[in-house]
């Protein structure tokens, strides 16, 4: 290759390096462009899995240990995927794993919009307005997907669900769920349309929340730990539940209080 | 004061500071002097509520806005124990919190041994070998303390429950819940003793969690997520039971995981 060439693709690599970072650690830049980045075997293979649309790949031939990883890097090529082929060194800048796989992907960002989506799909949608850690988020989606949960509505623009922590935490099941991007306004409107519950969760409400009979279209609306659920959406629920609690704390985690609430659902509709 | 006292003064706090940052950081510190550093007004509140003996209490009353926080530090004073008055540039220095509250504490850890704890004591143990997430474990002692269990039985030495990011995560809920160290063969020998419940979790299992009745004494183990149980834990278990999913995943987050569990041995107790 002449060397303007190298020299040019060489420049066009770095240029691709500086993107991903820019994805990596920038909600704007990701906001802007419409992508996310994503690194490790397990995720890349459930975007594949679930066609999500994934611009690059990234590979570092070094650490590309997983013959699975290895054989994602052929299809991605297969199907016309650029990839992009980086040194170890380069590629453990790149990462936020602590032990790299060697693989990562740029890929399209997915939203539905409430009105397109089926009322009754899955066993119930995840309502969320703040979150205060990803891990929390991506934990959400994890327990969402393991009980056939349809997916998340994000209530106003607080969370970034395709930020890398919260994918990482969701263990690939992100790419498994739907991800509604939503208001109040336009929840009310599809509760009208669709006759749905809406169930809340409070520490302070006076339900328990096994006393409930959960039936779709449902969507459980979980407050963010400190604060609870802001008004708007408070008043949109029609019942608010509490978790009981025997000792002197006054909340749970979030990913766990939410987990317990999607097994009360799961098992009250799979004991059917 | 003298100049010389001034200085003495200076370098014994300049001593202290570095003495909590070790603390802060590193677990052999910890281990050597059976002390530990918390910092919030939330989880000291929590501390003298539950008499754990207090070192020394570290304030910065430019930081310490709240009456409850300002509180503590006079009744630590009516108490005997030394305060260290930090600025809050020092405070900051030391604080692991985004938003530090001005106040933290030197206190001195808490253990029990397997022996000597009371078998029907609280709503079962969790017993857990190893936690990769301090966030999951913090959490995992917040739903513990929640649903009144007993506290957590640490099987071999690879969990410090003690370091900061568990401490914090777990809202004060440590302070409130009993730490045991023990070993297979210690657990074994309770069993024995005490003709205990032992049940662990496992994706593969073939009981599903709600067909066993949880009685009391209950030991409740929770795997690793990636390794599961150990050889030896796994065959202390009277049962191993699954927590169903219908998703792709196999596994869910070890926080929600327990905490799902938890509620239901807490809801079979509290339903009786």
């Amino acid at each position: 290759m002449p060397r303007d060439d190298h020299q040019r693709n060489s420049e066009r690599s770095s240029d691709r390096i500086r993107q991903v970072r820019r994805l990596i650690q920038d909600r704007q830049e990701r906001e802007r462009t419409g992508l996310f980045a994503t690194e490790g075997v397990r995720p890349i293979v459930q975007a594949f899995e679930h066609d999500w649309e994934i611009e690059t790949l990234i590979a570092a031939p070094e650490l590309l240990e997983s013959p699975l990883g290895r054989s994602l890097v052929r299809q991605g090529r297969r199907a016309g995927i650029p990839v992009l082929e980086l040194t170890a060194e380069s590629f453990r800048g790149l990462a936020v794993a602590e032990e790299p796989q060697g693989i990562a992907a740029v890929a399209r960002q997915r939203w539905e919009t409430l009105p397109e989506t089926q009322p009754t799909s899955g066993l119930c949608w995840v309502a969320l307005e703040t979150v205060q850690s990803p891990g929390n988020l991506g934990s959400i989606v994890r327990t969402s997907e393991a009980v056939g949960g349809a997916g998340l509505l994000l209530i106003g623009g607080a969370i970034d669900p395709y930020q890398p922590a919260v994918v990482r935490a969701s263990m690939g099941a992100l790419f498994a769920q739907r991800l509604v991007r939503t208001s109040p306004a336009e929840l009310a409107a599809w509760k009208q349309r669709t006759g749905g519950l809406l169930v809340g969760t409070s520490p302070g409400a006076r339900t328990d929340y096994r006393e409930v009979r959960y039936e779709p279209p449902l969507v459980l609306c979980m407050g963010w730990e400190r604060q609870g659920l802001s008004r708007k959406v408070y008043s949109l629920c029609d019942v608010m539940v509490r978790i009981p609690m025997v000792g002197e704390s006054d909340s749970l985690n979030l990913a766990v209080a939410t987990g317990v609430m999607l097994y009360e659902i799961f098992n009250q509709r799979r004991a059917v």
